[in-house]
């Protein structure tokens, strides 16, 4: 096991060192971050992405606002991590994570009141680092719970990264494999490769391979063929917010996936930690889709595929309405439908 | 309208000229075919594309062979044209317009019987020439047969390329795409770009912008969203072959992209010269899918997107069950379910 670390916090530097996931898996490269408009910059860029693994950034990156000055007024300090909050979450609109990352340090900043602006950044620190611990036991309590609908021999079929750089150590779909592997079942998995960004081609079968567990990449397009000329025993997918009545919001082509899931009769699960679901949101409809920037597409790293000038719609995300979802693996447990009572029960 | 043509011969030279799609849009550049290898070679290697384009790219191969030595004895150059129509059927084993070409090609020099070696050159270079001519018809006639579908105002959602340079001059769904704009209809087209080969992204974005059609290229994934939050008309895709049944094999993804349709109520339509048509073919099951080399999927260009070692999984093309066509539009009309009374009327 010789994947590097995605987000690693220097305490003697009080600097974030993130793996540059856009150079993977050419290049092993680390960025970072001593302020907080580096952060905001790293998340944007997508050098960090994975809804988990950019809410623990966040976290750090609020530690680094009120580090910026240690010799400020509290008060001012307070302003300033405000300022940098509201900032952070606008850099990805539509992960939920990200929210609650930040909705969460401010509450245990609140509930720990530091008198003085050293013991803030002290605090800042202590609590992005128990998010980190804690989004490390919520992925292994969603694979425990995945392993009653995982047989013995298994092939499942994934989307975008998951593992354990999309999150702070172990992944959440990604996880689910993981463990099967581990508890010695028969592992084989087909990857989308995941246009525009590739995240299954670059990330994914990357993880597998350090991993040793058997997969094909495919295009995202060859998803039916696949289920209907081989077997697939399980679609798995993560999520970057689950709504209170089970939609999911994923990486775009994950609803194609569902779809043609649905079709072959093959399950569809979502891997999604609680601080994924927002029960405040009643549907998919009222998630914001983030739309990124045409080159993503007529673009791959600096090679032009399509004319200059081309024309593109790109959504980052789409919406799998909860109709085409079979189960959520929370840390809790599944949830099956109805999951307006099912995800109710759980907070 | 500037569209460089795709297939060219020279006939001082006796030599067929193609242009390179591989290196489209970004270079317009030219390969030579002076001895049929080179025509083999551009057909296994994609300098040249689309199932039209390919059978009388092979037409013109078979010319090359015979025009290899003018001076051979009959018996010779007729042995050198059947060990070409050989080595020709094995270089895409999928597209049936290569195996009707070639044989039309040998059905018409038997009747036309000429009597010496440098006759034999002539007519099959006539042959070929008069199978290009008949392709622009065809194309014409799909394009024609299909306006009494297309509304005054619509928006096409296009799989692959079936533009004039997939064929010899018009396109075939492509061809509908154009004609619906010169009758001044109000056209847009989500264009999946196409992976592994991005011919969406690369060479029908380009078309389009060449005849200035509206349009925003899409990640293959993204279809069922588009379908959901955009307004779409119609799919309309081209075809490698269609079975006596009604399954249609074409490019990967369009399988997925049917069933996204039929879960969207959208209606899905092939666009088929009747060439394409293999009533000697029961069903898709029948067909034999092209696998082609993983390098498409972990390899941009020169530019490696996935670990060194990456394991996947390459089918060139997928089957589209006919429950799944809403209409096949060739140029005798557009046939509708049941397809195996349907089609066998045509001929």
């Amino acid at each position: 096991m010789t994947l590097p670390k995605g987000i690693d916090w220097l305490p003697q530097r009080r600097v974030l060192k993130l793996l540059d996931q856009r150079r993977l898996p050419d290049q092993i490269k680390f960025i970072e971050c001593a302020r907080v408009v580096d952060v905001e910059n790293a998340i944007i860029d997508m050098v960090v992405r994975g809804a988990p693994a950019i809410g623990v950034t966040a976290a750090y990156g609020l530690a680094l606002a009120a580090n910026i000055d240690r010799d400020s007024p509290l008060e001012e300090t307070h302003a300033r991590v405000r300022s940098a909050a509201s900032r952070l979450r606008e850099t990805r609109p539509t992960a939920v994570n990200l929210m609650w990352a930040i909705d969460e340090v401010l509450r245990r900043l609140e509930a720990s009141s530091p008198d003085q602006t050293s013991r803030v950044v002290d605090t800042l620190i202590e609590i992005a680092g128990a998010l980190a611990n804690e989004d490390v036991a919520i992925n292994k309590g969603i694979a425990s719970a995945a392993m009653e609908i995982v047989p013995a021999s298994v092939t499942f079929l994934h989307h975008c990264n998951t593992g354990s750089i999309a999150t702070i150590d172990y992944g959440t779909a990604m996880g689910v494999i993981r463990t099967a592997h581990e508890h010695g079942k028969n592992v084989h998995v087909f990857v989308d490769e995941t246009r525009p960004r590739l995240q299954g081609a670059r990330l994914t079968a990357w993880e597998l391979d350090q991993l040793g567990i058997s997969y094909e990449i495919i295009v995202d397009g060859a998803s039916g063929h696949v289920m209907k000329t081989k077997h697939v025993d399980m679609c798995v997918v993560g999520c970057d917010r689950v709504a209170a009545n089970g939609d999911v919001a994923n990486k775009i082509g994950t609803y194609n996936l569902a779809i043609a899931a649905r079709f072959h009769n093959v399950p569809f699960y979502v891997a999604a930690p609680t601080t994924s679901i927002d029960m405040q949101c009643p549907g998919g409809t009222s998630i914001e889709i983030e739309e990124r920037s045409i080159e993503e597409l007529t673009m791959i790293d600096d090679h032009r595929v399509a004319v200059i000038g081309a024309r593109a719609f790109n959504p980052a995300f789409d919406i799998t309405p909860a109709e085409l979802v079979t189960g959520i693996i929370t840390e809790l447990g599944i949830v099956y439908p109805p999951y307006k009572e099912g995800l109710a029960k759980l907070f």
